[in-house]
């Protein structure tokens, strides 16, 4: 039985693109789309059949948790879980935790009572690896953009330390000097981000930037901007980094409403390139994250565990990332002090 | 073992305003905020131990069946839908159908070989009710934002004519006399949105408006608007409606790259009010669906038919909506030809 991954193999492109090329929902050349479809031809793929060769054993569930459906990062993510499991007889089995570290935890466990044969985990609280285990038990897991304190399970996830330092040169070459950075502090992800940010900075004999707490989400942006900014409205700053795209684009609306344009007097980069990204005025530049493929990678691995009865490997396995620009970012204008 | 829903009764608000105050994620008034707390408090609820309420028979597995997670309106569905299978004690597993017809119904028959107890059916390709009831079996279904052809399956659904209807009579008190709609033809919700819009405007003597298909997704908005214009960029419309917020977007993509400007020569309407229609710049204005409403009330029939082993009642249920006015609408401008 053919799989995607196989398929994208012998095409030699990536998953991702296949899953492009079957959807057509991005832009894949006219030339990618023939040799994908000869390959799926030769192989006899069918998206349909795939998903007809159910095997016997287990529930045939894959559990995904994930901190926020709604934010279009994760809903990507979970459409490359989904994938992965439609290809090898799977259904998935969707858990929104809301960064609530209760219900995260409640989630692990009811996953547990409801017998799924394993569980990507995308965390969004700072959950310890005990907590993680006590919860679930022997069932397999595989974590995906997150990592868990103190496990070393196997793990998919961008490199986002690479990422953090891409928005800083980024902006360093624009002229700019002094940054805030606003993250989730207690975060991994979101901590990698910001030390990648910060140590290229100071690299350059430039001042600490600022670091704001925000909570990923778009209001959390607009508050956190808020509070880098004097009773005045007077900034000492002319360039943001926002360790996710929703906290870019809330603070872009802070700044607006406060009579600062972007980027004329700030500039402003984000992380993850989620689909919004390119559609606001102006596009925000921000480090593209391929999460389809974080998320389709990481459920092809849990799979291949269930499937031998295997733990999965202990391994992290590290995406690179890209510095997209679009049209927050430009040279600084502001004097240096 | 209270609910969400009895807590919502007993504050006096709608179960919405329940989540939306324990998830702190919109604005709820301090006044509510507390009343719901109190009714909370009096009832002993509590979302983890509501949860926990796992009863014995079933799968406890509720499907939903979505064309597109990574458009916020249906990920705001999948968050009501499993707010009321947590309330309940069920998980929902989720299916990704991509707006393909094909896709859906496989999806259709994998879900009664996984013998979910229930599915919440938000359709996107003109199904059949025969091809839903050969493929579901005795399966419960209630279908949700979206009608299956030939079928009186309860529903849950928004007033689509009427917020055609809206969109309609705010641009035409605007000046506007010349309109294009993008819409989706064959899905019915969009057929709704636009033959409300159309009844309305020539209701008023105006000259029926253009009709093109997008195919509910930002790219397929762009390229519809691109459809709509001249060779020479000339248009003889100064006034959109987009049956959904994606293509509305999308258009107003199209509109800024060949010169033309939102709202001072184009006026744009979208539909749903997703996450992001307040975030572009200008804001977009548009019809608000409470779809996090639809979705948790078409679970808790859905659930109820199955505690109770009764079919669903086959009654329609409406939605009102609402026209939220932002930045993409002004004056008409342009002469009367």
């Amino acid at each position: 039985m053919a799989t995607i991954a196989e398929v994208a193999r012998l095409a030699g492109v990536s998953p991702t693109t296949v899953s492009h090329a079957l959807s057509g929902r991005r832009a894949v050349s006219e030339e990618t789309r023939r040799r994908v479809q000869e390959v799926m031809d030769q192989l006899g793929y069918s998206p349909r059949r795939a998903a007809q060769n159910l095997a016997t054993g287990g529930t045939r569930l894959l559990g995904l948790i994930v901190p926020d459906i709604s934010n279009s990062f994760f809903a990507e993510l979970a459409k490359g879980v989904e994938e992965a499991a439609i290809d090898a007889g799977y259904n998935m089995v969707l858990c929104n935790s809301a960064f609530n570290h209760d219900r995260e935890l409640l989630y692990l466990e009811t996953i547990r009572s409801r017998a799924v044969d394993g569980v990507v985990y995308a965390a969004g609280s700072p959950t310890t690896h005990r907590e993680m285990a006590d919860s679930l038990g022997s069932i397999p897991v595989v974590l995906v953009d997150e990592e868990v304190l103190g496990s070393s399970t196997c793990s998919f996830v961008s490199d986002n330390a690479e990422g953090g330092r891409l928005a800083a040169e980024h902006l360093i070459g624009l002229g700019h000097t002094d940054a805030v950075i606003l993250s989730m502090a207690g975060l991994a992800s979101s901590d990698d981000r910001a030390q990648g940010f910060s140590d290229a900075w100071v690299s350059h004999d430039l001042p600490q930037p600022v670091v704001i707490g925000g909570d990923f989400t778009y209001d959390g942006g607009y508050a956190a901007l808020a509070k880098a900014v004097g009773p005045l409205h007077d900034i000492d700053f002319s360039a943001v980094f926002a360790t996710n795209d929703l906290m870019a684009l809330g603070a872009m609306k802070r700044l607006m409403e406060i009579g600062l344009h972007v980027p004329q007097d700030v500039s402003v980069v984000g992380f993850d390139d989620i689909n919004i990204a390119g559609m606001t005025n102006p596009g925000l530049t921000t480090v593209r994250q391929d999460v389809w493929q974080l998320g389709f990678r990481a459920a092809e691995a849990l799979i291949a565990s269930i499937d031998t009865s295997c733990p999965p490997p202990a391994e992290r396995h590290v995406q690179p990332v890209e510095l997209i620009v679009r049209g927050t970012t430009s040279l600084c204008m502001t004097d240096a002090d």
